[in-house]
């Protein structure tokens, strides 16, 4: 490939993730005008890392953190947003997700399309720091857009505080300080009324 | 600060962030549905720059590129977002974006705050390496959006092919390559009609 081929190539590549805001996520914007799209979440998130990165376990790559959360959501372009809690729509998430990995990383040239689906990679395996770290960002962000919307998200999906507490406590994989916040935010979240503490069956 | 006084402050950041969600710009995203947002547009010029970093003039860091790109319009939520081709607007920008830099950058702790607004102060010199190919990145940028959205924000502005010339050639500071694809973006966007050549005066 010339350069020139490359670069046509990878405009392409440009062009196509415009898609990405236009798939909307279950969150809402913090003045409560729309739901959120995942190409502004991936850009807050990414932020996010860059302002956060003290408070990782072990000393994190603030940098590749933010580019794993830069890249991680551009597989919804095809396989779309799957709520957190939407456990029927998560049995599929995988194979959607690599497919669309595999078309979309491959619009661009090999070695380009590589470095990008590697680290796309290690942030969806959660394995190293950095992935740990960047996917207790992802996993906090949400939270925080429930909490200052009165619950929005977590009251339109019948969310409780225990399915909250379930799903997220793999923060404290990447932070535990993050996840002693996390576990504030919920306290604070039900206190306010914005959260039911869990759903129960009353016998009598 | 304690590191939790220092997280808080930083949560503040990230909370406020937000609001870049609401900037509007006057490109329309590729699908004609609405116009962008600065904070998607910040992701996907962070995006560019991963993976267009090989035709910079010479070897930039991408992900310092990325970084600068992900801050530059934090501004905006102070400031607004200011057309590239409203001269009037552009006259106080500089003093509406630095003072919105102080109080943005100033809701998080010195060192934290610091280390970005030097990035965010290294874009806007546009001296580096680094910020030169960033700067060019946010040229190209919303040109390849009007090629694509038949020069919808061009025309609603009346902005001719000798300006887009006039004003984008810095692109040629950052990347010799991309100035020259861009040169074929303005003469396909004549070519097409989407593009006025020039605002002409004829006399007789």
């Amino acid at each position: 490939m010339s350069p020139h081929e490359r670069l046509d190539a990878q405009i392409r590549f440009v062009l196509e993730i415009d898609k990405l805001k236009g798939v909307l996520r279950q969150s809402w914007l913090l003045d409560g005008e729309r739901r959120e799209n995942s190409a502004e979440h991936s850009w807050h998130v990414a932020m996010m890392a860059l302002v956060l990165a003290e408070h990782a376990n072990a000393p994190v790559d603030a940098t590749r953190a933010a580019m794993m959360l830069m890249l991680h959501d551009v597989v919804e372009i095809d396989a779309g947003d799957t709520f957190a809690y939407d456990t029927a729509a998560h049995a599929d998430k995988e194979a959607r997700e690599h497919a669309a990995a595999d078309r979309l990383f491959g619009l661009l040239p090999a070695d380009t399309g590589a470095a990008l689906r590697a680290l796309w990679d290690e942030f969806e395996a959660a394995e190293t720091i950095d992935a740990r770290f960047a996917n207790a960002l992802d996993r906090l962000m949400p939270m925080l857009h429930n909490l200052h919307t009165q619950g929005r998200a977590w009251q339109a999906n019948g969310v409780t505080a225990d399915k909250v507490l379930a799903r997220n406590h793999v923060i404290a994989d990447g932070s535990e300080r993050l996840w002693a916040y996390a576990r504030n935010v919920i306290d604070e979240a039900v206190n306010k009324g914005y959260l039911a503490p869990a759903v129960t069956y009353t016998s009598g």
